[in-house]
């Protein structure tokens, strides 16, 4: 079965992306069909029009399923005219998910600023498709690289907020979801999770912060009595060399930067988002619109490449499972 | 002109990293002089008792200006009867810099928990150096390696506190002290620095954060303003990508983890920190006291030896101009 790739903002790199990655993959697979504008798509690689998800035979052209844009999309001039079919893309694409025509979905970047001028009500990609899905409040992200995979309990908020509205139920609800996931989506038979302190040297025994006392070892704690295999709080600092990252299969960070700056570092272009605590696999390469060289040739498509062979993984495993 | 090295704690990991090092520069220097116990010293390689820094064929044997422990040392059991001896090993060290004797002062790693229990007030090794130097509240740490320099605005602070001490003032004095140290100590001609954001994505807009416009632009626009070559506020995330580090030379961060994450990740062993704004060089190993593995002869004298070879080049870049 093929997975479904959103088109994304057209006025952004989705377009070159989905045709280097149809480039990369049209031998081997996985297999996928674009849901986007078949003209728009057609600037930058060969493509078919299909009426159903797995009408096509892969190899010979990229398929696509026509959701037509009502203006011609310019790169790098996003346009908030094309905003309903961006949102069209990402509805239809979950339908496909949910009932078994396709075998999950790959999202093309969105700008949240254009969709939201266009009335999109939502934080981000991630929330929207935790509401479509009936999945609100139990949405995970975790971005995954063959050197790292962390766990951001905390996601699009200002640092200041971040650190008010992080608990110690937020801790252990997506410690959770993060070694559920990493049983069933990843195969990984007995999770190891390392818990990332929030201050500098861990609060270096209250001296330099107390939550790590107060919110995040009370964390550990309920985990352990569950049976999850967890260390930490960690300095953060030290955590993600590569020898303390042997010793774990995913990093629970406090904020998004504490998880985001280490695999970025590591590895720009490798790294997928994949969002845990949906009943549908959704992956998303871990870049954005990328407006500044859109249209240029020059859109790297690795991470979409890398995003899409995880969603065909984590299908495969849970289909099998 | 030989550099002095302290002692450190003793039941750290000082001594066995300051033998590796004396093997590993023996023949080629830097030279140095370890200001400590001569007999604990010795446990770990061949040491000389001299009267004066430069008295010594470097070769022969590490020399030792003789610091008497009060209390025998024992590998991982730290002994606050010891605390006396590694301060004053640190103000004999900063003595002989400042009367010319030595040319730096690297130090070896402290517990600031052992030290504040015998009644040592400052919050860490590089503010007691400041003060023992005149130079109190013009210190700034930078973390230098050969793929990254960092250079944080708040330090030691719990991250809520680093947060509401954040100011456009202290962005723009570390800013100053990083540009001068850059040319004076570096040897880079023009400086180009980039100024990290606060907040996921630099706040995008404002939807995640205000700090990027009401803190950062501002002391962005005043250096622009001084003719520093300035650029920022970067998305956290994104700045540390091995394409990014191309475009600065040192990045001013917002908080401690936010420069040392990067920096650790890339390069554990090869970090060296800087003291920036003294009178005197000062460099030091990136690691701490590593109690749980001292004495067992697996300590990495790497950070050590690129601390010694990196003071060496700054005090020859400051005596030669």
């Amino acid at each position: 079965m093929a997975l479904a790739l959103t088109m994304g903002d057209p006025a952004g790199i989705g377009g070159e992306i989905a045709a280097g990655a149809w480039s990369a993959l049209r031998e081997t697979g996985p297999a996928f069909v674009a849901l986007a504008d078949s003209g728009w798509l057609s600037r930058y690689g060969p493509v078919q029009v299909v009426a159903e998800a797995d009408d096509a035979r892969f190899a010979d052209a990229l398929p696509v399923l026509d959701v037509p844009l009502a203006s011609p999309a310019q790169p790098g001039r996003p346009d908030t005219a094309n905003a309903p079919a961006t949102i069209a893309s990402i509805e239809r694409a979950v339908r496909l998910a949910q009932s078994g025509q396709v075998s999950g979905v790959v999202t093309n970047p969105i700008s949240k600023a254009v969709l939201q001028s266009a009335g999109f009500a939502h934080p981000g990609h991630t929330e929207f498709l935790a509401e479509l899905t009936g999945a609100s409040g139990r949405e995970v992200m975790m971005l995954a690289s063959p050197l790292l995979r962390v766990v951001p309990v905390t996601i699009h908020l200002s640092l200041r907020a971040a650190l008010d509205r992080l608990t110690t139920e937020g801790i252990v609800c997506v410690a959770r979801a993060t070694r559920a996931a990493l049983v069933g989506d990843f195969g990984v038979a007995a999770p190891r999770l390392a818990v990332a302190g929030l201050n500098p040297h861990a609060g270096e025994q209250g001296r330099m912060g107390t939550e790590e006392a107060t919110l995040i070892q009370p964390a550990i704690d309920r985990l352990r009595a569950e049976g999850c295999d967890v260390t930490g709080p960690w300095p953060p600092d030290t955590m993600f060399t590569d020898a303390a990252r042997k010793r774990y299969d995913a990093a629970i960070c406090m904020y998004h930067d504490q998880a985001l700056i280490p695999l970025k570092t590591l590895d720009m272009s490798g790294g997928v988002n994949v969002t845990l605590g949906l009943p549908i696999v959704r992956t998303s390469p871990d870049h954005g619109t990328a407006f500044d060289i859109a249209g240029r040739g020059i859109a790297d498509p690795s991470s979409l490449i890398a995003a899409l062979r995880l969603a065909a993984e984590i299908a495969t495993r849970r289909a099998s499972t």
